[in-house]
């Protein structure tokens, strides 16, 4: 057990894509747990888009930004290493929004106990936690899946749309995702079963999608934004719904906010647009994870995770997200 | 009682603003109903943003385009003149869509019969009609408006806007009607008993509503588009709607299209955007006109008809709708 306990601050906000200078690196003596209190160990930390949106303090968001010196806000995967909390026993997995650091004291507060009954630990980091959820929620409550509907993912090799594609063909739907290179459509088609897929940066997206989907769409599933999002809509069908999850592609504030500007349509066709987050579904977690674990069980559902090993490696990894460089759950295993 | 059909044709599609010249006047023969007909003789005609898109064919809509050539498809409410059907008797009214013409053959397919019992019968033209429950399934379907809440309304006084204003006020909602003229303003806040109101060709509109509803806005019922859609959701909060009930600013394609570009807090805020077409809730009209007719005979719900007299005027009188120029429901009395 390292008695040094390792951070990654926030230094400045970062104007663009982060850069490591952004983040600052410091070593501090390990926290000792009170009574009431124990100590976790960082196992996995969880890399999301979010993350990018809490550096800032520039819009109005849902939950407040990091602040100026503060470690990264960040899930993660932990173990309780020592414990003076009657709750919680040495070697417990545990999941919680904590932050960039290698040791952490809590007193259970927002804590998750995770019970892994023979599913690897690691998949409560994504898959039986928050992309899991939203992919569940976001499918099932926010777009109404429905058996026979056609959907269309953005961002679709990622950790969220990986999943939402992979649930939507166990629920029946025609499943198309969208993603930004050959390697991750061959493996949302051939892997995971996609009925199809596009290459946003090589196909020509609308020509595309009419091929796969002559029939229009019923469901956008928006990680992405950008010009995507007129793209589909266009051919989105009668009582359409497009459920808004992310737009990773303006996150860093490079590229032209998403516009939508047929809003005719929206009555045409009596499309529903709806933003939403993974927190307003909180109190039905559980069932989601219950639901899914058995599709993990059985085989149907497959979970991928892009691991990358150091935590010194945490902020130049953060980017790989809007490169597009992973493929899956985007972890730093500690 | 004329022996004359009077008829106005669409001779050509309008390009912007519709001119009197893209219609043809003819009088033909009037028609004589046979077994199983009757013949309808049109009191009022219903004059609708909604028709300008019929008249044209550039778009996928909900319904065919007008066939050039044809008498201009219209809502209207007429009066049995003649009967050789069992169950339509002369001096019935009835509402329909029809066309621009004095005289109409029906069947009865189509047709509502209307038992005013007591109700002037032209209100049955709009508020107890297509414009009555537009108003009330946008406001308590489509936008699920609850007590306590604020509704922002464009368009607001207008045939649809000023009944969802006034039954949004009814609901126990506080309503703020945007317009176009200080006489519209004056009589939304006076007449209609508006808790406040926008003139968006003189007030600083975004200054404005903020100033009237400093703890943001939970519904915004479009009737109007453009700059608008933006400036309300800007300034909405957790878990606000919007429904989109129309476009009027852009249906001559004389402005740029509605656009919304602030995706990312349709995310924070979890707002929902929803495209409607009245005609989806056909099956619960009833239910609505019982209950609006209960608010009206109650003087809670109070029903302004702007009439021109004189069929002759009909295509000079629809450009009224896209000059602003009518207040409450704009009808042609023939």
């Amino acid at each position: 057990m390292s008695t040094k306990n390792q951070k990654w601050l926030l230094k400045q906000r970062p104007d663009g894509m982060p850069k490591t200078s952004d983040f600052a690196y410091v070593e501090e003596d390990r926290p000792e747990p009170n009574e009431g209190e124990f100590l976790i160990k960082t196992l996995y930390i969880s890399l999301d888009p979010a993350q990018r949106g809490w550096m800032s303090d520039n819009k109005k968001s849902y939950i407040p930004p990091i602040p100026l010196g503060d470690p990264v806000r960040s899930f993660l995967l932990g173990q309780v290493e020592t414990s003076k909390h009657p709750d919680y026993q040495e070697g417990d997995y545990v999941y919680a929004m904590l932050s960039w650091q290698t040791y952490h004291i809590s007193n259970g507060k927002g804590i998750t106990k995770i019970n892994a009954q023979g599913i690897p630990v690691e998949y409560f980091m994504g898959a039986l936690g928050m992309q899991g959820a939203t992919a569940y929620f976001g499918l099932t409550e926010v777009a109404q899946a429905k058996e026979g509907e056609v959907i269309v993912i953005s961002g679709a090799a990622g950790a969220v749309g990986s999943l939402v594609g992979q649930m939507a063909k166990i629920l029946g739907l025609k499943v198309i995702g969208i993603a930004g290179s050959e390697a991750k459509c061959q493996w949302m088609e051939e892997t995971l079963g996609f009925d199809g897929s596009i290459n946003y940066k090589s196909d020509e997206i609308s020509k595309k999608l009419r091929s796969l989907a002559p029939e229009g769409v019923d469901i956008y599933f928006e990680n992405a934004g950008g010009s995507l999002t007129q793209i589909v809509l266009n051919q989105m069908r009668l009582k359409g719904r497009i459920a808004i999850c992310g737009l990773i592609s303006e996150y860093n504030g490079l590229n032209p906010p998403t516009t939508i500007s047929q809003l005719g349509q929206l009555i045409a066709q009596r499309i529903r647009i709806e933003g939403f987050l993974v927190t307003d579904f909180m109190k039905d977690w559980g069932k989601a994870f219950q639901q899914m674990g058995h599709w993990i069980a059985q085989g149907k559902l497959k979970v991928r995770l892009e691991v990358v090993e150091g935590f010194e490696k945490t902020p130049e990894t953060f980017n790989w997200l809007f490169e597009g460089k992973n493929t899956g759950k985007l972890t730093v295993k500690v």
